[in-house]
């Protein structure tokens, strides 16, 4: 029997979304809503589906699960629909960018016993995959010291930049997520230190575009985040972790694998730079472990509590770069 | 309107084929053929297309074009009907093992205008259409050396190695068409020499499966060709091609960008070793051309010619070995 | 004319340094000292240098200039005799290991007019020094984050670890240098978070073995420093530099250029594993520069200065573990 | 007690070797030879060494090797009378251009019993020393095709070119004695294809400055070589070994490690662009290798029947490009 999933948003990342449930065998998309109905009528034409009011996508009988990939603002409330339907749930990142709200939200989804999993993609990332498959494996041992390199190809346009909710909470969040996948174990400080050197509109916003941040976990493992909202060289994604037998690296990935000599020396092409093109696998791979949780009754991972603790290392962040100072968690 | 397509053959390939088919805007899978009715029902069934027989195909109104994924034997008949059908017509390498069979089969496509192309898959692969890209720009000026290495990760089954044709027309033959494609200028000689030294059921069998070879064109233009039927790390599939001002390469193609380093030093992970993973984008690309060429009536590259020149110099090969001696192309 | 030296400290640095000497055409080997005349006979002996007492050396009227290579506590008392003796000083780092002592050492140089050179060796290694050449020439553009790490192959011993300073005294005092080096601008704010992960021992002697660092600079630049007393792969020592316009970054190094391919994968062999062995040709470098800047009485790089401004960024970042707190440096 | 060595020949290859001998504990540079004195004296004014005519050199009783390093067309006669002193012999590539003069040269060398070493310098590159060790140690196993790739950064000057022999005795001698170094076995075919495409001076000269070349030994391994006179990107010296268990290669050689990105992708700097910055290590280890052999009294190793032995393969590839065909060593 297959999965019949709804999809509560027709924008970009739904498009995606829809291209993933396609490519996933056992699956069924059901039906989509935008509040642009044009968006909604697109994507519906070609995955063959219908257009439905979101209300009528929360309440199907004929819907098992439900992907919301509408603008931020309106998560947590569809979230808190859709788990009083029954719905299974896979929301993008972040379930609301203000922590109470958060909290409100996962209490709903706890009352109702609802499985929710949180768009954290990068997890699913082949590369990353295996990094973490071999940490889990003993290759490296314990681990040790986790760093993080991530950096955007270019600044998002302004006015995303001040509904982002700031470089933490809109980009690092995802390093705060990998941070704790590769750690396996919470961070209990923060430190971060940030500056705005890549455009002064950013700064103009009371936002930063270049962070450098520090975790610590109670154990004593060490996590170091680099971030830059340019990189002139493409969409910069690398991930190296140290432990007590050894290292293991995830570099980044390129279209080809073609290199070119002469007098200047010996190119390669930039990066793959567009996190859509970047993460295409890592999508596919998110949507059909989404729908294998639905189908098979497991846990949902990341879960909404790991989206509430990337929130609060995000909040930490703020605080820390603002404050000057190391912030613990509570 | 959309380019409405038929397979006849529901192996391996023929699935590989469908799923590039379902992955082409514009195309439309109608129906598919073959011996064993099972192998054609579980492609119809996925891909919701029709089973018929292979007559009903090639004779078929709703039908604008067809792939031949049949064994070989059968390639160069079904060539000629479906080209008498007046189809478009996409044919897996080889048109036949035998010279003579392919120039009736050509000439039959020929007197009857059909628009055919044969499946060398490997000129549509990412990498190396960015090579061939680089040498069209002028990036390395004029073409002078051309370096192809090319070890599958294991023997055929001996069964096979007995109805392939041998090494040069089985497995070298992608490489002569990827020299012929690089070079831009057909090979005048062929020098070969051969070695069973894999397996000796190979040699028993009175193929070899380790070979250079060495093609020189009229304006002195000179490739090297080196083959091996084991690469324990994978299917190995690198090109260069240096030219007056420079060389372009194309490296090889792994699942992920991961390495690991301890006492041992650092280590990466194995070539994909399977040709249709290796080749995967290659065969989707190859099969988007095909239905692109169907749709805009544009000649389809590489042609059948192509595919006789390549056989030519295969067997200019076998004799080089024979006969011990540079073999010219006539 | 030639440029005479004298060596104070026939140890292990102090041979690296007499071979640099023989290696360097224009510099005159004059005499070694050493409080075990055996090792220093054998310099002297290999270097057709003759063994003299410190004080003769420092006295000598054919020494232009001295080599500090004792133990540390004598370095300020070594380098304040050479000065007011109007030799040309060059003392391996640090200083000395308190702030006062070399505020005062650093006094009597100028005072006496003395030319200093501190032994930051890595400023001469070609990799590094061509990131900086990089910089320099605007490849770059403006540098915004600078990423240092750097990885003992494996612990010193105990009783080294007692009398080193500590980790950030003894090991990321380079990374300080390296760091001031790149960023073009001194830090104003030290944050370090370190943990005792390699060895319990290290622990036990209250010194950490596992850290990173953030620094930040009055116009916004970031630095991140990443230490280990531990790397099982080899002696690992990386630098990315990113700007305005691109990234620059040196990789490790490595004996050999050979790799390995097998049913395990690809494998290249570990990092060259010690100091001398790495940074021989660093060593090279930095005595020819030391001995061309007195031939030519230019300014000597890295400085006194240098020396002092590294050891307060570790006295901060000591600080910054300590207290948990982020440090401003005066 | 030392090895004591004179140097007949004060050209660039004979400063190399002088600074080798420098370099080598255990060895005294005695007097050194040249048709210039000037030369002569350069060499022996940095060296500490004494300028002696050949005869003298050849005669002399405080001398126990002689390192030849004068024009080809002296080589023979040298050696011969070297021999007959008793001298060690090192004497560079080619013995002589002609194989009949070579044979009588090594008549009186076996007659003699002298100690000779024939410099083909890259057996003691450490990547290529790696790459059989790796072989001799088991860990590809039994070898299966070599591929050589060697190609100068740039055409010698036609006045060299005039009496270099021409391309197979000049320049792809060096990659026949790593064939046979590497392949464990003597070649028995030969076939080689090769252009004029550099430069037209070098074809109106008789020469060719592009080449393929196909070795086969009795057990049926094969050999590659690919070569040119022009590499835009620098001197290209590869080696790839293919056995039955795996793959060992070398790559190319770099000044450093750095590496710049922008927008235009990432680049590495040109490959070290002259034989002696390539190969400094090798002609270290050469020198130092035939010293050592001198003070075993141990065989040398490349012997005069190692260079003799190339030569025959070179005359093979001219007359396999002449007549077209593929020649059987004796």
């Amino acid at each position: 029997m297959s999965v019949r999933l709804g999809l509560l948003g027709a924008g970009r990342i739904g498009k995606v979304h829809a291209s993933a449930i396609a490519a996933t065998p056992g699956a069924e998309f059901v039906a989509v809503a935008d509040a642009f109905p044009a968006a909604a009528e697109a994507i519906a034409a070609s995955a063959g589906a219908e257009v439905r009011t979101v209300e009528a996508i929360i309440g199907a009988d004929d819907i098992d699960g439900v992907l919301i990939t509408t603008p931020t603002d309106l998560h947590a409330t569809l979230i808190e629909q859709a788990a009083r339907a029954g719905k299974a749930i896979f929301c993008e990142k972040p379930i609301d960018l203000d922590v109470k709200r958060v909290r409100e939200c996962l209490a709903v989804v706890e009352e109702t016993g609802a499985a929710l999993m949180v768009g954290f993609n990068r997890r699913f990332d082949p590369n990353f995959m295996e990094v973490r498959r071999q940490i889990d494996a003993g290759t490296i041992g314990a681990v040790e010291i986790v760093q993080i390199t991530s950096r955007d190809p270019a600044p998002p346009p302004a006015d995303y930049i001040g509904r982002s909710g700031g470089l933490f909470r809109d980009m690092t969040i995802h390093d705060f997520d990998m941070a704790r996948f590769l750690l396996g174990e919470d961070p209990v400080t923060v430190f971060a230190a940030a500056s705005n050197l890549v455009d002064p509109k950013i700064g103009a916003l009371g936002d930063v575009d270049s962070a450098t941040v520090v975790l610590t976990t109670a154990s004593g493992k060490l996590c170091q985040i680099s971030n830059s909202r340019r990189a002139s060289y493409g969409y910069d994604q690398r991930i190296e972790v140290h432990g007590s037998k050894g290292l293991v690296s995830a570099e980044n990935v390129r279209a080809t694998t073609v290199e070119i000599a002469n007098g200047d020396g010996y190119r390669r092409e930039p990066l793959l730079d567009f996190f859509m093109t970047r993460y295409t696998q890592a999508y596919r791979n998110e949507i059909a472990a989404f729908i294998a949780a639905i189908a098979s009754k497991q846990p949902m991972t990341p879960s909404g509590d790991d989206g509430l603790k990337s929130l609060l290392l995000a909040d930490a962040a703020v605080t820390s770069v603002r404050e000057k100072r190391v912030v613990e968690i509570g």
